[in-house]
């Protein structure tokens, strides 16, 4: 069978997450075996012209998205690219970019699953859909951070934007293999990141592990840590796994065996020793935290990219 | 059959009259019809990069011939590309831009036919080699017009690339239909581009018009403005036809028929009131000048674009 790069899609809204969990998978898989490519680089207009035309980059005509789809068929193929770039520090573009796919593509983006054949290119396909009082924390938080904007128009642009995103991206969700929602859990004061909890939607379009041991188990009762149950996510039937912040590292050792139980090399990852960066997270005073759910999300997100790899090559 | 869009090249070393001839070609065809792209798009590296590595944009190497190579394939299949966008003019890169081709394509570049997959992308491929002291001239003329270069400048800069041009540029000629070479006539005063003579090498790679009757009426011997003769070309054997600046329009207009004889649509295109750019060029002090020898080139290079979409499509 021929050898091509397995693609990774991780799509969801402005500021949802995208680029740590991102990070995360990268280092978890080697950085050097992973290209990561961002869609917001298929921009149509630049920053001045979306204010001119008065559209927002949620929309599907503010980005080629022809392009955008041309191009991962070509990278699924092995196959070069030249990538345009788009700078979100100037809002505008630079000089393009060659990018040959290393053994793992991650195409991270807002519009990644809103044609047919932009779908058909993924072999994992995750949605980031954290409450959207924790969006507009975080989205605050870079925007002024990183992008030289005030928290007013920040808030401003997210009121301007809410249309597009009901319209185009969050109906994206219903196209993901795995959707994931992290939250603040609802009695502590506690709201770190490194505490959030994680809500995982495991959709049976993809062979996830089989985590079905824990509803049998003392610790997959409704009390526990780690919680796994049936239910509908946009009317289609789902597992949902449920991991809190302050579950136990026992427990999450539990969940770890099942994913790593049938891929060995999923063993070398898991540990931390060796990886020490798994489910490592900034907190909100620059302090590094380590945040279990995000490591099991990491993990099972690897998890799918060796799979794919197993399948396909 | 599908249609498909009609894919011209002409190639040529720095300033030998590609974008003169690309002009001419589209206004014929209409420039509604037709794309235009230029491969020095292509370039790997800005103007400063070049400079600091010590490579001229002449070199395979300058350039990313698989991602010219992938847009021409997409092209020719009548997909969109994202191209890259050089500027001469500040030597660096810009946003890219959207292009879906149209009825008919033009790539005018250094590098056109320098890979096998490349060449297999055109319908017709021309090739244009004035004499070097005449393009030495016109590159003076053009790069201290409009690219704000000295003359000394443009003198060093030929002598620095005469090495790459011998070997990337010049050889591309074998994989050319058509070597146009404009040539000042040799025992005359005046010497204006309007005055200028034509030799094209007509190889028997695409279905040229049947010109052999030429060499049996009066008008096509040695003493004539027009000829047609058997020659040799990279040793390969060739039919030149030659049209001499001072050619009546009497001379022109006899060649003009056997051209348009099995293309009646062609006809329209060499009427002179119709069309009375054709043929049409700037001359040295920037009046306008009637060509024949550069109207007939056009129209034997339209013939085969027009005899290519009976072909296709």
């Amino acid at each position: 069978m021929m050898s091509r790069p397995i693609i990774l899609g991780i799509v969801g809204d402005s500021a949802a997450g995208k680029t740590t969990l991102t990070r995360g998978i990268a280092q978890a898989l080697g950085p050097e075996n992973v290209t990561i490519i961002c869609t917001d680089d298929y921009h149509r207009y630049d920053r001045q012209q979306r204010a001119e035309i008065g559209i927002t980059a949620l929309h599907p005509d503010c980005n080629h998205l022809d392009i955008m789809q041309q191009h991962l068929s070509l990278l699924r193929t092995g196959q070069p690219i030249l990538k345009p770039v788009y700078s979100h520090k100037t809002g505008t573009f630079e000089a393009p970019k060659y990018i040959k796919p290393s053994k793992f593509v991650i195409i991270e983006g807002l519009l990644g699953y809103s044609t047919r054949a932009a779908r058909d290119s993924y072999d994992v396909k995750v949605y980031l859909a954290p409450p959207e009082e924790l969006r507009a924390r975080w989205k605050v938080k870079r925007d002024t951070q990183k992008r030289g904007y005030t928290p007013e128009q920040v808030l401003a642009e997210l009121e301007k934007r809410e249309p597009d995103s009901a319209q185009f991206i969050r109906p994206q969700r219903q196209w993901s293999d795995i959707v994931i929602s992290f939250y603040p859990p609802t009695d502590e004061d506690d709201e770190t990141n490194g505490h959030l909890n994680v809500r995982l939607v495991l959709r049976p379009t993809i062979p996830h592990p089989d985590f079905t041991v824990i509803t049998n188990s003392s610790y997959g009762n409704s009390d526990s840590a780690i919680r796994l149950g049936l239910d509908r996510d946009m009317c289609k039937p789902v597992d949902v796994l449920e991991v809190d912040g302050h579950a136990t590292l026992e427990q999450v050792n539990k969940l770890e065996h099942i994913i790593c139980s049938d891929m060995p090399h999923l063993r070398n990852i898991c540990d931390r020793e060796s990886n020490p960066e798994l489910g490592k997270i900034a907190g909100t005073t620059g302090e590094t935290l380590q945040s279990y759910p995000l490591a099991l999300t990491q993990l099972i997100i690897t998890y799918h990219m060796l799979k794919a790899t197993q399948i396909y090559q």
